[in-house]
């Protein structure tokens, strides 16, 4: 995607031929900063402290980590040392086990001498793929949006509500639940978009609305609390979010909050999709509730970062001095509550026997 | 209620007679700032810009604000100009219009030379009795409270969950969703609370944090994206909110993000309690939609205040600049979601029938 009319993606093999560049995500929106991992260590921070985020984007950084740690030592005993490194960064998400998953299973075979050149290999077609996924999930999504388009009064822009930030920099390029969005906007529907703040680290008032800003596309930033209200009012015509973890069942972690939207939109006869990937479905658990939620700091919660008025970014503790708080940064939504899925395959429905019929089931 | 072991009202009658102190909520919990309101205007601008906050309260305000402004002239042209002023200062909570017809009927029928004490007294009689009442609320949950703490194991606590702030800061005193917390603590219940963050203002993080700590209460500050996550791991025994009004029928318009909280709680069969005094109620309205809901600046959405490292008060931009917002600041939850009102008079359901017979039909 472009910012100020450069093509980006959030992750890319440098001009060395094999350090990786990354958009530090911690910096957006208030600078458009650029790092460069080297390492192992420095892939696993960049995980950790979020410079990459999003299920996609955190397996395609962890792909590129067991790369630099290849590069330093190509035994099996370093390669598994480095997927378990990596895999404990962050708990939710499946792509990152699902990335790791499939490096390690190409290079495993291979005689050490050849790790390092084809595990630059599989990383580079994990994120090609990632892209090409992406586009498919925003071609069946985008139907769905010119499907509500239709019925809509000439002039009348589809308002859709998303939660987070499942766009292009949650993935390698494009988005997920952004994706569907991308493509009614570049077909011409009129689309806006109500962006979900997505407290505590505010991805959706930082990330989102940075990026379909710099794409053109109409926006408002609301509170978290904000979307049932729009959606009783009738100003919320489709909810579309990502994932970070789809079970066999088609129960659905994402980020904290997601399931409070899923059941507004309930009540209120509003269609609510999870736009995901292959990658982001675990085949190994039905039950959304055996899903970990990782618990984060309480200190996002107490503090809030933004740009101050001399233009720095600052710090500030926003709570009751010594009040305590806790940080369960995802949710599951159940099946039931799920209109469908927006998969590169296709549209399907949030359930054992639909997702089984369009994979065909585990892999 | 105690801060650092000195009592205090929210608002209070100066050592002269005749102005009105009150504390600085936009000031806590960075600091506890008292301001003097001494004309019409300092009392319409101090609800105008939330130093005083909460249904209760921002009556009670406005009924000092009458008697500001009598004292500087004590014509029914006054009177009626002073009600208007500060009538539209806020548009959901009704207490507010409930105050000032209250003070005007005491007022008008009397010469304007007797206007001015009758004032003041009916204005300290609305604060006795908001005080009284949410005692009487107090009792009345605290035994719902007793109820759950006994199906407990011994030393579980009891964990409540609220939106943002109805406690004592929201009142002349004790609070209305708070005052069962406390009369629950007091006799020895435990109980823990979740108190939403309460975004964009944060008056859960900043005011109901604050008044739990000071009064010894264990809380959990949480954003307001987890409470039905939490509920779904079954770590919230009951909810239990203000309102800023509740039609005939038993819908509540409150602080926005309640009526998700309520959703949630009815898909996981979580008790659901709206506290409110009978001021709060409008018999003039049966159904929630014809609420006016207030729409404020959106540079509450756009910016956070806090105390910065330094100590100073900061305020920070956490948005993509130029991304525009929108500020709902009350949503309305359908009576079908609410368990039961818990009023003065006692707890009942939120149904045209039940709330007639409690206080036999409109005054």
């Amino acid at each position: 995607m472009n910012i100020a009319g450069k093509a980006y993606r959030t992750i890319w093999l440098g001009d060395d031929g094999w350090s990786i560049g990354i958009i530090d995500q911690t910096r957006l929106p208030h600078a458009l900063v650029v790092a460069t991992l080297t390492s192992l260590e420095d892939a696993a921070r960049a995980i950790r402290t979020m410079q990459v985020r999003g299920a996609p984007l955190i397996g395609a950084a962890a792909a590129y980590g067991v790369c630099l740690a290849l590069r330093q030592d190509d035994s099996d005993a370093a390669l598994d040392a480095a997927v378990a490194l990596l895999a404990r960064q962050r708990p939710t998400a499946i792509n990152l086990r699902w990335a790791l998953d499939a490096i390690a299973a190409t290079v495993r075979r291979l005689p050490p001498a050849a790790r390092v050149a084809a595990a630059y290999r599989r990383a580079a077609e994990i994120c090609d793929a990632d892209v090409a996924g992406n586009y498919a999930i925003g071609r069946h999504g985008g139907r769905l949006i010119a499907e509500i388009a239709a019925r809509k009064r000439p002039g009348e822009a589809v308002n859709v509500l998303t939660h987070c930030n499942a766009g292009w920099l949650a993935t390698v390029d494009r988005g997920t639940a952004l994706a569907p969005i991308y493509e009614a906007h570049d077909a011409g529907t009129r689309v806006h978009v109500w962006a979900d703040e997505t407290r505590p680290r505010n991805q959706g008032a930082a990330l989102t609305a940075f990026e379909l800003g710099a794409h053109g596309v109409p926006h408002t930033i609301i509170v978290d609390n904000a979307g049932g209200h729009l959606m009783r009012q009738g100003l919320v015509d489709v909810c579309i979010v990502g994932a970070d973890r789809v079970t066999s069942h088609g129960d659905v972690a994402n980020k904290i909050g997601t399931y409070l939207k899923a059941l507004a939109a309930q009540d209120n006869g509003v269609p609510f999709y999870v736009a995901c990937p292959h990658s982001t479905i675990d085949w190994t658990l039905a039950a959304g509730d055996d899903i970990p939620i990782e618990e984060r700091s309480a200190d996002e919660v107490l503090t809030v970062s933004g740009r101050a008025s001399s233009g720095d970014l600052v710090a500030v503790a926003i709570a009751a001095p010594g009040s305590p708080a806790r940080n369960d940064a995802f949710d599951v939504t159940p099946s039931r509550l799920v209109t469908a899925l927006i998969t590169e395959r296709g549209v399907c429905r949030a359930s054992a026997e639909d997702l089984a019929a369009l994979y065909g089931g585990p892999p």
